[in-house]
């Protein structure tokens, strides 16, 4: 996991551990429903985790953070989870931050950076960071999350014309063509990983990179998991639709408080989750209502996010309607099982030797890389047939 | 039209009038899809309305209080089609009420209801009517809707089993074996023509009414035209399956102000409304989540109808999160046009030669007979297929 | 505390200890703020906690379970005051049920119960127990507030009508002409306690126990504290008169999942809440819009207490406007504050010399005995005003 | 009125001329509650309209769009009040817009626009105008109520410290140290006119402007109509002081579709917006919690404004609690009935021989003037104060 002692990251570690344990149940892994009974999936208990983390954090005192401060998981688990947890913390190393700029390392907190003279260094500082966790853990493959701090829209550059060309500008010294998140898919995919990118940032959604991963033996996709408010739109927009009710307006307004939020302060980085929830809507309707996400930064909420959305609607003989929703979840909670399955499926389709981009997966994301169907029961429908296809006999 | 000069029926009236003349758009027209292009629909301005009304009652004055009480259409539309609505209202004759009691009649103001000694004279009255209906304009096919008032539960009886049973206990004079819908529904099979239950009164869905319905060159289909918080549970419930977020309680809450509310006002018709509403989310999800829905009747909201529903759900780790919605919807505006879309697809299927009840037509009810689907996607997909299969070359 | 062991009463256990060790702030008390601080209330700390329980209860096991399952209260406050909770335990007694139906002591698990032989002999029990409480604490004064289950509303009697009267009939076996709130009250008396009255139960607000209560040595108030919606409306409605906006209709909807809702669940004591909530707004415009208000009881919330209310307004020019608030509260924490408030208020007038009904406390509560007041700002001014007149030098 | 054929301006004419048809009720306005009746107010019906407006617009068309696009006011109503309507329009001459920008001018369809030198130009204008009206209509006084589009923050200069310098400032060609609302509140002191601000802008609130004030035989007040979330913020706030219940964070969001919305989509102007909405609470409770307020200009609203606030606030024992609230209200009419209000109060305070600010009307400001107090229960118990001193015998 990049960034793995966020809120998500030691979601994901204490949910493994629990479930594991049989602390709790299999409630919020979309892998756990009796559809996917037959595939034989990784049991999330023997997933093992690691990752690197660029700030001082650890997993346990997140997830205490989490109890204390967000009311959420309960103690009694938490307690019977440390030992995994401090265990797990073994396998998680210092990260990369190559080319961010020093304001947002410090806003960032990044003290636990690697210092590497070139992106191509940093590269090599992911890929022997993955092959060592591989060999002392002795696994089979390893799935790489990036559950880390959304970056910046990215700057277009020539280099990531081709891998080639990529290659070169990566390395000379200086040069930053490419953002962290990218750097992270090359360090996988040189290191033989899957790459699941879990947030808005580009991850390996730039030309020279996929062409780089076509080339290697893995499984890879993105981008943005989708947990909340744009779930809730992946289903009602078609409802709108089906109905031929016209969309005049959808407004949506978050509020959150963890570091997700903080990092979405800067305005800069607020435009990349903004792009990948407000371009949604359109693509299902067909038609392009006013749309408007905002997202605010509200500490005292911690790990909830309350949004509400203002869904303005014409129907028969030009009658306004409305229709509002407030959804009240904790991030953490929703994203963890969400990567959690998303590693078990990345994990079958790599053992059932299936690779490249899992379009398959497209149900899970906010902006599915190289998908423009954003319908969550669209997007259903194809994994189900996908299942149905390589499932076996079931 | 069964109950015509209503809120539904007369928007319905005022519908077709207005998109004859081209003063509005088919939004909100589920038939105006270009899904449904290739099948050559009737055009909706080519509809003849007609129907029963037991209440004092016009097309014009109903339309004229919901502009002038609810703010809905336009002023401009109204003037431009009274014309046409006081031509339709020739088509508009007294009703039938056999069997209802004396204090039902009195609330609902019953003043226009054909005195018959018998059920069997009743279905007569209504057959005779529909027939010279028919006649006089001069029409292909004849599709009944019941839009009425809802009914309270019915009260199971021997004679429900079959026709011949049913036949006999009908003919004799005091006995009330049948409600008013099922009544009408005899009435309009005797007439061979088509029937669509648009309320959750019981409509056909008696053995020994189904069993007439059977033997007749007809088509029906019903109940209970899903319009607002019913429709919005039928892609909600599925989201939160698709994601295994376990549903603990989903409570909904609606107040609304048209004669519908004031039916409802009554606990022995609120019982038949609520449990069309209620069983949905089970059948959905497939497990019982504590369920609750409340209907109160609020003369000041008119013809708007306002739902708040509170979904409680649990995520990973035993976490408690909630959604919320409010749905503020004018019901008239939101069910006329499905009614129209009844009718031409009702007229489609007859004129293709199909009989029988129209499963594939689901999506278009709250508790489609016949089925226990409630996932909108799922009789969407069905009725895409229909189409697939019967549409021709397209 | 009437009903010690329940959300309410093992939150202000927890919460005296809690301040008393300085582990929490004094956010929630009214008594906490700086308007108060002249007039010298005796420190939450110092309140010596005592009371009476008729179900298998204990405050420790209850206040567990509200973190548990309600997510209220840290573990670490819970732990640091668990030793002060079992020693407050000592001073919890098992109390009367003298004429309730056997139906309901088996559906509020009421165990431990005192047997007694007469209404008389039940006010005796009370009054002995307090007496020993005082004694065994060496107490000043005793204050007893009952924060038991809502009784059904009570029937009247002839011998509601003088004390005398009502003395005679008491005394007989099998009758039952008080309900246990009022018996509670007349213990209270008896022992020369003050009685604070927090439910909407009848309490001391019958002619013969008002009559009694007057000739004591005490301080007594009611009924049911003013937590949540109906605060609300104590505010909101005011607004709505102060600017001309006319109410048509205020529609609220709670649910709740604690054994207050469970025991709403019988509609015969859901007639007393709903009467407690429900007349307020009419008193504060003076005229009667159409107001309804349900309470249904979710299990799955536990502690918390959900309220949506819908007001819907005619303002300038006969435009129809609407309000909606949704209020998510937990309600033994927003009750035991002001359980802690009125004691101390109790016993600073019981010490500065004043007796009788204290009226000016009348914002504490959703439906004052004694008072048509419910606007909170004129209610608070009253507040100010005696503070002003009887608060010394400040 | 300053900005006559607006929303508001066309509201306010349409209902004088309503009220004095007896079409409709004194709903909405606060002059029109018996706490008033003893003040002899003058009759509603008696107001003569009139006013300066920049764009080509004109009362009857704004009215009707209302009407159509907003679907309030009746067309019965507008049909017989039109004939007034169009007298009134003939009061309304071409305004000024001296030192506003190009770009600003093009955006506002500024092209109605009295073409002057200098500030003391435009002032003349102004004056001239007012001292017109008076005179063709021999009115007794004159209340200028600014009502026109809202301006960015004005910057500060030092000619603002007093009114000899500003008048030298003045003088000037092309200087614009004044923003127009107070070169307009200057032509009303200059006329001897009475001046209400009704809008954020900065109206006569510079010290410059009120020392002329001052010297001049008027009635002055401001700022900015308080009418709906920053109303209900006014008495929730004050509700959550009273029960010590700690505010972590206030949230607002609102969206609107007038014009004053479209305005409002300029940045620069959105700050003086916000700026007076948001400081309120912070005032009221005496600290700061967290407070975001947002407008977002949706055209699909009309004149309707929706805010959804998100309210979280600590309660005993450190738990975290939310409110939220959603009101939906005609942003015209709710203001236009306070523009009444304010000019017949002005009128009685000005013929009772009452100058200069009239800080007792501060209830009806979002950020009154020459006070920090915004508890709406405290600003009308000054009202009360006020009316009961100089009312009369009532």
């Amino acid at each position: 996991m990049i960034g793995a002692c966020g809120g998500i990251g030691s979601t994901v570690a204490l949910g493994v551990a629990a479930l594991k344990r049989k602390l709790t149940s299999p409630v919020g892994l979309v892998s756990g429903l009796p559809e996917f009974d037959r595939l034989g999936l990784v049991d999330p208990g023997d997933l093992v985790i690691g990752g690197h983390e660029v700030r001082e954090a650890s997993l346990v005192e997140a997830i205490r953070g989490m109890h204390l401060e967000s009311q959420i998981i309960s103690a009694e688990v938490i307690k019977a989870c440390t030992p995994a947890l401090r265990s797990m913390q073994k396998n998680i190393v210092p990260g990369i931050a190559y080319g961010v700029l020093p304001a947002v390392v410090k806003r960032g907190a990044m003290t636990r950076v690697r210092k590497v003279s070139s992106a191509e260094a940093a590269v090599a500082v992911v890929r022997d960071d993955l092959a060592s966790f591989r060999r002392k853990n002795k696994l089979d493959h390893v799935i790489v999350v990036n559950i880390s701090a959304t970056e910046p829209p990215m700057k277009r550059h020539a280099a990531h014309a081709s891998y080639a060309k990529l290659s070169k500008a990566m390395s000379k010294a200086g040069g930053s063509v490419l953002p962290n998140s990218a750097l992270y898919a090359l360090g996988a995919f040189s290191a033989d990983c899957s790459y699941v990118n879990f947030t808005p940032s580009v991850g390996m959604d730039v030309p020279a990179v996929e062409e780089f991963a076509a080339d290697r033996d893995v499984v890879y996709m993105g981008r943005d998991g989708k947990t909340g408010e744009t779930l809730l739109k992946s289903v009602l927009a078609p409802m709108f639709a089906m109905r031929n009710l016209r969309l005049m307006s959808w407004v949506g307004h978050n509020v959150l408080g963890n570091s997700d939020g903080a990092n979405l302060a800067d305005p800069a980085v607020k435009v990349s989750k903004i792009k990948s929830k407000d371009q949604l809507v359109r693509r299902i309707v067909g038609y392009s209502p006013q749309t408007h996400t905002s997202i605010e930064y509200v500490p005292s909420l911690q790990d909830w996010k309350v949004a509400w959305d203002f869904i303005h609607f014409e129907g028969f003989l030009e009658t306004k309607m409305n229709m509002q929703f407030v959804w009240t979840g904790s991030d953490s909670i929703l994203a963890a099982p969400l990567v959690i399955d998303l590693a078990r499926f990345a994990a079958w389709e790599y053992q059932s030797g299936r690779r490249g981009r899992m379009d398959h997966l497209a149900c899970f994301f906010k902006d599915p890389d190289g998908s423009r169907e954003h319908n969550l029961f669209t997007q259903w429908t194809r994994l189900m047939e996908h299942v149905q296809k390589f499932g076996g006999d079931g």
